[in-house]
């Protein structure tokens, strides 16, 4: 596959293999070294082809036939390739069948957070399904929003976020802030408008609701967004529905916004 | 909590714990008894409040207690309760820690599909993931569709739909179909406009698209909808999108279109 020198690992004690399900589990590690643990073909090979640095890249011999022309790059532009016995790769999934691909790479650099013109952001306020949080990063990418700004939402580098957000960590820019009501504020002295997305039937309607620069701030699953966050924004907006909208979740009501916010007539 | 006489079971090998264990893992077992099985106090309660016919529900003592107020109906209506012991709760649950709150009900008859004037449905081809299928329910209520047809999705009524969809199921109209090409064109017979979501840019685009009575056919996470299908709808119709189109999720795009489906000027 490759002229690369590939090293065997056939135990789980292996310090390389110890040293990422450190990663895997442990978000503090991840933050303390800048490197994300990454499992399966499709996300690592994403990320080969975001040009993020992968440092070891762990693949079965199956995998590694199966996934020759997927993993290409990412096993020539990988530091060290490990080759790994099926009962390592057990042990390094998370997952209840594993594909037999793992990579840790470096967490890229995140340019600082800025205020265009004509741009859509997300905030997201203790969103804690991890499926969720990804789904609506991979969606804000998919409507080429400028960003997304996390808050109390655990850690989006998690294995889970990364699994759902199908590599948009890898391209999208993301913020976390420990303060969302002051960034909140800050948005709006810089020009842009800020929505706090609620269930109000007199909240204003989503359609038409966004121009300009906007960003909009979506709440927890069950207790939406805190007061302090919805007091922060300059306005209330809503998705008016025929239905039950309690049945809304998350990720569907995410969708909704980020589309608006894209199909603003500034924009 | 009721006056009703509890009955209880200590062993995992108690007739009515195995018999709700092949509910809960039979397609075939629960199509055959018109039965379900129900994971989870939210779900319970919901099945009582939407009157549907709770069988048996088996609840831990801790449970009991601690759901006492949510799960009053359901107490009171369903026919036989059934205090379980914790480790019986674990051989019950599909999830790693749960809540102890389990029913088996009886599944609800629905109207024969019929075509209405001014309304939306949505059908969903080969949807594979049970949490995109839930939630894509889930979001057709939350918008009053009329209701969704699934062709190729698995069983609607399973453990794993049946929590993404957060009963809907117990509300919303579904349908199945072996032949979906065949009741699109039915339906375009009947006046209802049909529509294959594709992700071609020559498409005609969602916004404004629908008017009357239109449905909106979804297709396989990966490969979309069968050609087929799309041959069998009268146009195409495409989400407009700035970033990675390919990122958008199957429940996200839905959820776009299930809302354009109720916001057409004829509805």
């Amino acid at each position: 596959m490759s002229g690369k020198p590939l090293q065997s690992i056939t135990g789980r004690t292996n310090e390389h293999i110890k040293n990422a399900v450190r990663l895997r589990e442990n978000a503090a590690q991840r933050r303390e070294r800048s490197c994300l643990f990454l499992e399966g073909a499709r996300l690592v090979a994403d990320a080969a082809a975001s040009s993020i640095a992968i440092r070891e890249l762990f693949i079965t011999e199956s995998a590694m036939a199966k996934y020759a022309e997927l993993l290409h790059k990412a096993v020539n532009s990988a530091e060290t390739v490990f080759v790994i016995a099926e009962h390592v790769a057990d042990a390094l999934s998370d997952t209840k069948s594993t594909q037999g691909v793992f990579g840790i790479c470096i967490q890229r650099l995140v340019k600082p957070l800025d205020w265009c013109a004509n741009a859509g952001y997300l905030a997201l306020e203790n969103v804690r399904d991890p499926g969720n949080t990804g789904t609506l990063l991979r969606t804000a990418e998919a409507f080429g929003l400028r960003g997304v700004i996390h808050s109390g939402c655990g850690d989006v580098y998690s294995p889970k976020v990364l699994r759902a957000g199908m590599g948009a960590q890898f391209r999208l820019p993301i913020w976390h802030t420990d303060n969302l009501p002051s960034l909140l504020r800050e948005a709006a002295e810089n020009g842009v408008s800020t929505f706090a997305a609620v269930q109000d039937t007199d909240a204003e309607d989503v359609s038409g609701a966004f121009s300009g620069s906007a960003m909009v701030a979506i709440g927890n699953e069950g207790s939406g967004l805190t007061a302090q966050t919805i007091a922060a924004c300059q306005k209330r907006v809503t998705i008016p529905m025929a239905g039950r909208a309690e049945s809304l979740n998350a990720a569907a009501a995410g969708a909704i916004f980020c589309r608006e916010l894209v199909r603003q007539p500034g924009n």
